[in-house]
């Protein structure tokens, strides 16, 4: 099944070393050497626990069915809107971030919150695109990814 | 917008009276003389959260993409099957039963596991209907309302 | 540290054999032929997890700090009365639970509401010990390994 | 009970317009009128909320009884030196930050990363002090806060 979340996290334009970049960004200034490999490592690990599966085929599936106006009002317009008090897309990061420990939780508001990279251009996508979900998920991905180099930086 | 989850709920067959009795059936020994309008008090109290709106609406709204084929698999034989190593029905469902706090946890779990009343009705719903969602809300809904009722009393 | 973890377990009553036999209570009408050493092969699993340890040792300490009157007021006495509006307890082991997904909520509230076996003895303890945050942990720990053995009968 | 909670905040250094201030750091750029007054008003709303009590005064107890030597080792040693693996801190503040949903979540990740303002001043105290848990609570009630103040001016 990780098959399914990498193929529809790349149609929706993510590729798995663009997550690990991410992950070098917020974790190079605490482990000087980390290398592109270990980081994209650290995202295909995260993306073999079920729970994140599940988590990214579900918010994914949101953001396309309301891209196809197949979501009943008034959520399809919440979500279309990404409307910031609607919170379920944080709810969904977080069950990803959390795969690791709750050590994940500072990492994800961080990159949620200033949106470096690609979660840039995931929250700027052109009109008609829905990505309310997406970036959330991405956010998960990437600090659960960061946890787990720390967890093993450790053990 | 609790207009449009109340409406949902009672769509699915779900209406606030039986929530309010699963409630009482739950809380009646520590609380002898807990009236059905209390519990029906306290079940509006917390459909009036947007966080438990945007919960409802989100997983109802899945209940029902799943029903009509429109979740891209395999997110669809996953929900139509109620898989129970999904977990978002749970994470939903968690959502809305820390609105007053992780004390409703463990009568989440409790209802969840036992499905009394009309949590058991819900689950054998006739073959076609998909309410994997619909009971995991409808148990936090009552777990959060019991948590209400218990900060309530002591205040 | 894992040692550590479990050495506190067994100062405060419980040994891993104990709470083995909380998960196949739980699990044997799913998995007919569940041995009791995969069980206990699922608790020694949960228990090597970093942030599973840190709850155990965190709130034992709790517990038997509020013993030796060491904790300020008023939350020595919360902590002494198992204050049912507390909930720490049940956010700590929330954090367990959560180890391998949301699918062990249920069985945490199950078993927390019913307490059955061991956890029946650690919540009538004798007058003077402080069980506050161990039934929870405990039961936080059964359900962690109930996931656990789940994710593993499918895979 | 939150004057409690209140007093254990001043012991720490920590006032509640210095959280305010925080608070209206955070928001001011979405709402250009915020006061000094309604960010304070949000901070003792948090503040009353039994389960942010709860977390404060189990939070401040362990920094406490960490200075004093009080807690068993190896905890007493992985609070003091704040091992950013412990995770439990983060915990009861998630436990705050979820008073107002989940929508608090990113806020709560970018203060405890950035540690703007007061955030700083608490987590650079004098060699003895033990500060592990209060700016993650810290951070928490500013960020409830901020999901406060963002509710109420959409309702």
């Amino acid at each position: 099944m990780i098959e399914d979340a990498v193929k529809l996290l790349r149609q929706r334009g993510v590729s798995l070393p663009e997550i690990a970049a991410l992950v070098r960004e917020i974790q190079l200034a605490y482990y000087p050497g980390l290398t592109e490999e270990e980081c994209l490592e650290a995202v295909t690990a995260v993306l073999k626990k079920r729970e994140v599966q599940n988590a990214v085929l579900t918010g994914i599936a949101l953001d396309m069915l309301t891209e196809q106006n197949l979501v009943p009002e008034p959520l399809g317009s919440i979500i279309r809107n990404d409307d910031f008090l609607y919170g379920v897309d944080e709810i969904l990061a977080l069950a990803i971030t959390n795969v690791y420990g709750s050590i994940g939780l500072t990492n994800f508001g961080y990159l949620d919150k200033l949106k470096p990279g690609m979660l840039g251009r995931i929250d700027r996508a052109k009109k008609g695109t829905v990505n309310t979900f997406l970036d959330d998920l991405v956010a998960g991905i990437a600090a659960a990814a960061a946890a787990r180099i720390a967890h093993n930086h450790r053990a």
